[in-house]
């Protein structure tokens, strides 16, 4: 019970694992013309889709990658290699397409939704309508903003934002996983903008994994090891300003999360209710996951790993959600990049299911001979 | 010197890589909007093309996988799960577009050379000429065959093949690959096939990289562990029986190779010498690229490792040849799989190399605020 209906209601739906779709999934792969389990984690992506979906013929098409987007009170603490502005001229860079998630998008043929879920420095938003500011969306591109407008406040001093605000956010997640399963959208991949992030993430992080926050504390965008080492302590001292309790995950994304974060946490729990697979990229996105789990612990089988990023605590996140990445590429970018290129993945998992022939239909001997009598029967 | 004038003449224009390019490749990706280096090993493969090829903008299309097949004589040993015959009824698999290279390809859009390098039990040929046989091309799918038509002898009773007919095998591929660079391909993965084959590619690297066979032979295709063993003694068998001379890579190779693994051998010195990235798959064509470096050195940093397959020989042959893989996806396959898979991370690469948007362009704050001075602007 989280103290909101509505998303107890959403949790509620959050089901197991569909066992007949993984089964039949894992038939038809044995079929195929290759020796049993040879195609290694390809093959458990393709029956961990079936197992989500209840499909066992799962696709990857269409899909979409939400990147959530939100400025954070700590950054003015100097936590991070880069300026606070830099969250919305990557917003602006996002929506004009050069941003490196676009790029990607565009080669996998994703949508691309960009979410302000509390960007400083736009124009003003009057009640839900958002009146025209400087964010023009590109092709192929959606824009959608929760309306709010400002960072959070900064968790080293007291919460983040109040328990209303993260219900609010999450809430906004919920509403656009739903449109997504609505749409038929086959996959959603998460992303992340903001300055300060993992700051904030790796608060989560030790919070809800009981870490040490030297443990889950990286350099981030290029932090050298004495800012590093100044980020530790302002992770320690909003861990114990906020007192955060590991059995209230609500009250621990208040506290210590970010507005993105927050927004990322109902698109999980949206997408694993709608039976959609929702691929997850790095250390931020991570962090969004934990916050799920606690909520609902059944989501993660519902997730995929696409990554272990550079950043030393994902590690971490990864051990206690039980995951295992597809890629270790050392990227420590953000934004979703990981998680699209486990999407090329996925696709190449699902079409080898669906276009390779059957040892029946190709002729090919399928029956492995018994170790060793080939040798007799030719030599002897 | 290899005793081969012609071989000799490739090996020569085996250049080192372009370091210019290479600044160049590097100089570009620290303009783009992202923290420097935080694209991690797609960096690394964008400047890695660049040194190969001596472009900054290298490219990755078109290209093209080529996957030889042959047979082994060893195999009438027992050594594999699956019968002889298998090689012959993937070839045709390969060429009807339904085994999982083919399907890969397609996915990639990439072309697919099968090479027949001496598969038992197709119709005769007369001088260079193919006579009407059982394999049909299937569209996009290219047919070669040196014209051969068997298996290498058993290489645990005494050499595989002549030494004429390692060399014939090798300037095949030589041959392949200049028609390949003439076409303007701008990249080579390398696949294979042939029951059989793990035995000969553990027996190269056991002799290559002075490993003990038991470390560097594995199940292959399923073996069980009783089976595997015996595989093991046929390796120790056919080294104790071939004496095989390291540093004599064309004996090693006449020995203990098989006719497919020499046609990738030349494929491989060919795409080097003319500045074509090749991408290695698994096991068997990590014993064609432990051939050629001994042949020439300098052809190692113009390989890309794809993956690290689920045979334990091939970390030994990884670790040799200086390469880390970009993938650990447990495949065990060939074929070229993992190569495939690679080829998507590239196009990543190239397409984030190229599209991304400059800071100046986009008017993202470039220059990371020296750490801790902005919150002391912000808060002081």
């Amino acid at each position: 019970m989280t103290g909101s209906s509505r998303l107890d209601a959403v949790v509620d739906r959050i089901a197991p694992l569909d066992a007949a779709a993984m089964a039949a999934a894992s038939a038809r792969l044995d079929r195929l013309t290759k020796p049993p389990g040879s195609l290694g984690r390809l093959e458990e992506l393709a029956i961990r889709l079936a197992g989500i979906t209840g499909r066992s013929d799962a696709g990857t098409r269409p899909r979409t990658i939400v990147v959530a987007a939100a400025d954070h009170g700590v950054a003015a603490r100097g936590v991070s290699a880069y300026p606070p502005d830099v969250t919305r001229q990557m917003v602006a860079n996002f929506l004009a397409g050069g941003a490196a998630i676009a790029v990607l998008a565009r080669l996998l043929d994703a949508g691309l939704v960009i979410v302000d879920a509390g960007v400083e420095g736009h124009g003003p938003f009057v009640g839900r309508e958002r009146q025209p500011g400087p964010f023009a969306p590109g092709p192929s591109v959606e824009f959608r903003s929760t309306g709010r407008g400002r960072a959070t406040a900064d968790l080293s001093v007291g919460p983040a934002m109040t328990r209303v605000a993260a219900l609010a956010a999450v809430e906004f997640g919920l509403d656009l996983a739903a449109d997504l399963a609505d749409r038929g959208t086959a996959l959603i991949g998460l992303g992340e903008m903001g300055i300060g992030n993992t700051t904030s993430a790796a608060a989560l992080t030790s919070a809800l994994c009981g870490a040490q926050p030297d443990a889950v504390t990286g350099p981030g965008t290029g932090l050298d090891e004495a800012a590093r080492l100044r980020k530790v302590a302002i992770v320690e001292h909003a861990l114990a300003v906020n007192r955060p309790d590991p059995t209230d995950p609500l009250g621990v994304l208040a506290a210590l999360g970010g507005l993105e974060i927050a927004v990322l946490v109902g698109v999980l729990l949206g997408g694993a209710a709608s039976r959609v697979p929702v691929v997850l990229d790095g250390f931020i996105t991570g962090a969004a996951a934990l916050v799920a789990a606690a909520i609902a612990p059944d989501v993660t089988a519902r997730l995929i790993a696409s990554h272990r990023s550079a950043e030393p605590g994902h590690a971490v996140q990864l051990e206690r959600l039980g995951l295992q990445p597809l890629l270790d590429l050392e990227l420590r970018l953000g934004e979703g990049t990981g998680a699209a290129l486990a999407i090329g993945l996925l696709d190449a998992a699902t079409s080898l299911r669906d276009e390779m022939a059957t040892f029946e239909s190709a002729g090919v001997a399928g029956r492995p001979a018994p170790a060793g009598t080939t040798a007799r029967r030719a030599r002897s």
